[in-house]
């Protein structure tokens, strides 16, 4: 699981930041404290914390994921992460 | 083949994503389980996959691609990834 | 608190630049001299400079962050600052 | 000329890809086989190929071209890639 | 000033290119032949040259500064540019 994305909507300066998808690692969404949710009319389920996303890159920092690129893609923000494989 | 974009609509956590276009690699096509389709409209084929972005970029990965920049264009996140030549 | 985000809407050749959420490093934010508000029907405060972007990137970089990607999203554009952790 | 820059219209699996303007290096534009034209209404000239971007990307590495970034902008992606002066 | 932004409306294949706010460097404003303007409605100036974007990032190559990142918002294309500081 070398990448990771994170996104908000509209606002940067404060959360929800969705962190993950159904694949996602479990260990990486249990350190952010992530809740699994599926939303209404999405056959699929999604992680999220409460945080703001500049907070979930700091936590993801420590455990060596690092920001490659962001881009804004309609009213979502999206920030692509990747960790060096030992 | 250095070069190679990846795309997905509207939403990062789940696919379909398109992997290639009508010239892309078949090796690498098949490596990742693509399928080749024409849309209908379309005067050209595309090559994709029903995993989520991320698990395709983990996988490219693994065969020496990796992440140089990704961004938003209309509804589409698109990344464009690059393979050193040795 | 090695990430920092700055945005600014619609120009880009003035002020004001949103410099900070409510997390923000005081510190940081005491030295850009910005000022923390709360936009009506907003639950959350912000900090922001009358400085341009630009201003802004030059006094950042004097204290070790650097700018690793810019984006647009909507009428705002975002700059994503990272500062290496001694 | 160290800078260059590429693109396209909606789609990115096929062309044709803008590959230069009226004071574009005419050995590279020759190189990849453009021709010169002028869009009806417009008061400058355009070089385009019929070939997809990344096949553009693939043969400009050839000649010391790499993409610095991509971007979105309404319809159409760019690319802005650099060649280092030796 | 480390960093310094330009930017081109709608199209990337000529000019004019936004090179400067208010506060840019006199001598690469000088250097660039960049006129200080203010446009109707604005209580802001800018400087702008005639030349297309790949053009002033050629220029501007010559003096040190490069290409960081570029992005599009709204009808925009920016590029970010950083000099190191010796």
């Amino acid at each position: 699981m070398p990448y990771m994305f994170i996104s908000t909507q509209i606002r940067l300066e404060n959360g929800p930041t969705n962190v993950g998808d159904e694949y996602s690692d479990p260990a990486v969404m249990n350190y952010l404290g992530a809740r699994k949710t599926t939303m209404l009319g999405n056959n699929f389920s999604e992680y999220h914390v409460d945080d703001p996303p500049r907070m979930v890159l700091d936590k993801l920092e420590k455990i060596g994921f690092r920001v490659l690129t962001m881009t804004g893609v309609g009213q979502t923000l999206v920030w692509c992460l990747h960790k060096e494989i030992e």
